[in-house]
C-alpha cells in the first residue's frame, strides 16, 4: 500500500460497518487518505458471499472496500473486545451500523467508547433510526424504496403501478451522506476540540435526498397538490432507424432551434406549440411524438453529429457494457484500471471529487478476510507472542494466506 | 434568522451556483451551519422560475435554498465584481458551477480568487469536466443518465428497452458528492491551513456511485461478464386483495421463515426449490410467483400485520401524498412543519444526519430575490449611501418588497 494522499491523510477510521452502505461511506473517505481499518466479526463482512469471487474477492465488496485494511475479532470473547478497545483509542472516528442497540449490548456504546477515546465521532447507521414500527426491522433496499416514495417516484404512467428503481439506491444515498456527515463532524472537532455523536437513518438519508424536485406538490401547505398529476416524466428516450437509442432535451429556445435544425425541421421553430419553454412543455408528449418520427429516419452516430452541430444537449444511451468505451467517459478518466498481485487489472471508478493539492486515489486493493491483522496490531506495539496467544484463543483471526 | 448551530458554523460560503445539483449541496451545507450567501445574477437563478411560485417561491426553489441569504450583482459590471471580491475576501468556500471557462471569463478563476482569499476553498462543478466531447454542452440530468449506464440499469426486463429513472437522480448524486468533497476540504484546511480547488462532474458522481454493485461485471479485467444477463432485478412488488402493494425481501433462512409463516404456507420452508439462499435466488423468479398469488389473498394492512409477527422485512409501497401519515416517518420526524411568515406552514425533510452536539437545523426560509443584498453589504462595512449608489448603477438589486 502506497504512503496515502488526500484531504483526510491523518485520521484514524474504526470500521465496524458490513454490506454495501456503511464501507460505501468509509471507501470514499478511505479514497481522500483516511486510515480505515475494517473490523470484522469471525463470519466476516455478509458482501464476500454475495456473487462469484476472484483472488478471494467478490467484485462488490472490492468496490466497497479499497483502499482499507481489515482485521478480525471476536467481540463475543474479551480479548477481542480489549483489543477493540485499544484500536479504538488511536482513532478519530467510529462507524457502525448494526440494528439499534446492538452495540450497546456488546459494550460499545457511546459512553463506553468515548471513555476510551474523549473526542471521538462517533457514526451509526441504521435503516430507521432508533424509533418507530420498523425500527428493530432488518433493512433492505427494497423497503426503504417502498416507504420513501421512490416506488411512486418510479411508477408506470401506462399502467400506474409503482416500480422499484433497479438499483441499491438508498444504500448509495446513505453512504453519500454518511461520508459527509462524518467530515463535518471532522470540521466542527477541528474547530472545537470536541467529538460528538452523528446519527443516519437510511429512511431520512433517502427522503431528504427526493424531497427538492420529487416531493414539490408537499412543500406548501397551503398549496398542496398531487405531484403525480404534474409530474413531467423524464422520459425522453429516442429509437434511432439502426435500433439504438438517444436522449435529446431542451429548456431554452435556442437550444428547441437547435434540436429542429438537427431534425430538419426548421419549421418548429416558431411553431405556436413549440415556440417557448411553457409551450413545449404543455405540448410535451406531442413534441416527443415528432421528435420520435423523425429521429427514427437516422443512425444513431449521424444524429448525434447533427445535434452536436446544432449544439442541442444530447446523447447516445450507453450500456454498461459499452461504457469505457465512450469517448466522454474516457476523455474524463471516469474510470482507471489498475494491476494488482492476484486480480490482474481492476477496474474501478476514480474518486468523483478532485482535490488540487491533496488528491485522493486508489492505492491498495479491497482486503483479504484479516488480511492486516498482524501488522494492524504490531503497529500497536502488540508483540508476536501476544499476537500469537489472541490468535489461539479465537479472539484474533489472520488472513488465510492461501489467498482465496 | 435564528442564529446558526451545526457542525459548519463560522464557515461562509459564497454560492455562485443555480438549479438543482449545486444549490442543493449549499444547503445542506447551509443546514449544518455554514453562512451561505447565493449571489444570484440580475436574471435570477433559473429554479426560481421552474413551477408554480407561492409568496414568490416555487417549492423546489425553497426546497433547494432554504436557509441561505441571497444577493443579486450584476457580475459584467465593474462595480458588481468589486463588490463580490469584497464578498470573497471574507470567505472560506467558493462555490460555482458555470460551463467550463465561464467563470474564467468573468474575473474570478481560481487564481484571481485565491489573490483576494489565499486559502479559499474553491470548487467547481460541471456536467463533465473539462475535457471531452460533452465538456462544453449544456447539461441536463437525462444525458448524464443515458452516458453513464443507468437507463441501462433501469432497462425493461420484457421489452429490453433502457429506461429513465424518474427523477433527477445525476442532480441529487453530485449535490451529495459535492457538499461531502467541501467538508472534506475543509479538514484538510484546517489540519494545513491551505485551500484548495476542487472538481467535480456529475457524469463521474454517478458513475463512481453506481459503480459498485451497479456493474460488477466490469470490475474484474479477467473476469468481465455481462451484468445485464447476471442482475437479479430489484422487483419485490406484491398487490394485495385491497388494491394496494407491498414488497417483502428475504436474505437469511429466517427470514424465509418468517415470510412462509405469514402467508400460512410452511411447507415451503423445507422446499427443495427455497430452502437456503441460494436456491431462493436461481428459482427467484418461481418464489416470487407463488409469494405473489398468496398475498394476493390478503389486504395490504393484515398481511403486513403478519409479516411484522413473523418478523419478515416487508413494508407497504407509500405513494408520496401518503408519506406524512406514514408511522414511520412520522416517528422518525423525517419531515417538519415550520411556519413562515408569507408561506404559512411550509413541510421540508429533517436534515437526515444527526449531529449530538452541533445539531443542524432549518432556520429561515428560502431567500426572496435580492432579500438580504443590502443588508449583506452593510455587515461588510458599506455605507448606506455606497449601497444606494450599487442600486443606481445596476450594480446591485435589492429585494422587491412586494414579496412576489
Amino acid at each position: 500500500m502506497s504512503k496515502p494522499t488526500g484531504p483526510l491523510v491523518g485520521k484514524r477510521i474504526i470500521d465496524l460497518t458490513q454490506v454495501i452502505s456503511g464501507p460505501m461511506s468509509t471507501m470514499l473517505l478511505a479514497d481522500q487518505g483516511a486510515d480505515v481499518i475494517k473490523v470484522e466479526s469471525p463470519s466476516g463482512d455478509s458482501l464476500r458471499l454475495m456473487g462469484p469471487k476472484h483472488n478471494g474477492l467478490t467484485a462488490v465488496f472490492f468496490s466497497c472496500n479499497r483502499n482499507k485494511r481489515s482485521i478480525v475479532l471476536d467481540l463475543a470473547s474479551d480479548e477481542g473486545k480489549e483489543t477493540l478497545r485499544d484500536l479504538i483509542a488511536t482513532a478519530d472516528v467510529l462507524v457502525q451500523n448494526f440494528r439499534p442497540g446492538a452495540i450497546d449490548r456488546m459494550g460499545f456504546s457511546e459512553r463506553a467508547v468515548r471513555e476510551i477515546k474523549p473526542d471521538i465521532v462517533y457514526v451509526s447507521v441504521s435503516g430507521f433510526g432508533k424509533t418507530g414500527p420498523y425500527s428493530s426491522q432488518r433493512v433492505y433496499d427494497p423497503v426503504i424504496q417502498a416507504l420513501s416514495g421512490l416506488t411512486d417516484i418510479q411508477y408506470d404512467r401506462e399502467t400506474g403501478d409503482p416500480r422499484m428503481i433497479n438499483f441499491v439506491i438508498a444504500d448509495k444515498i446513505t453512504a453519500l451522506m454518511t461520508a459527509q456527515a462524518v467530515t463535518a463532524a471532522l470540521v466542527a472537532r477541528a474547530e472545537t476540540g470536541e467529538g460528538q455523536a452523528v446519527d443516519l437513518s437510511m429512511l431520512d438519508s433517502v427522503v431528504s435526498t427526493i424531497w427538492p424536485h420529487g416531493m414539490i406538490g408537499l412543500t406548501y401547505e397551503e398549496q398542496e397538490f398531487d405531484i403525480r398529476a404534474a409530474q413531467n416524466p423524464m422520459d425522453s428516450i429516442f429509437p434511432t432507424k439502426d435500433g439504438r437509442h438517444v436522449t435529446a432535451s431542451c429548456v431554452t429556445d435556442s437550444e428547441w432551434e437547435g434540436i429542429c435544425k438537427s431534425l430538419d425541421r426548421p419549421d418548429w421553430i416558431e411553431d405556436e406549440r413549440f415556440n417557448n419553454a411553457f409551450n413545449r412543455t404543455v405540448n410535451g408528449e406531442e413534441r416527443k411524438k415528432l421528435m420520435a418520427e423523425e429521429i427514427a429516419r437516422f443512425n444513431s452516430e449521424d444524429i448525434l453529429d447533427r445535434f452536436e452541430q446544432y449544439q442541442a444537449p444530447a446523447a447516445p444511451l450507453v450500456n454498461r457494457m459499452e461504457l469505457m468505451k465512450n469517448a466522454q467517459v474516457q476523455a474524463s478518466e471516469t474510470i482507471t484500471t489498475d494491476y494488482y498481485e492476484g486480480f490482474g487489472n481492476v477496474r474501478q471508478p476514480r474518486p468523483a471529487a478532485k482535490f488540487s493539492v491533496t488528491p485522493s486515489e486508489i492505492r491498495s486493493a479491497a482486503p483479504q478476510f484479516g488480511e492486516h491483522s498482524a501488522s494492524i496490531l504490531k503497529d500497536l506495539g502488540y508483540s508476536d507472542q501476544r499476537i500469537a496467544e489472541l490468535v489461539n484463543s479465537g479472539a484474533l483471526i489472520c488472513a488465510d494466506t492461501s489467498g482465496s
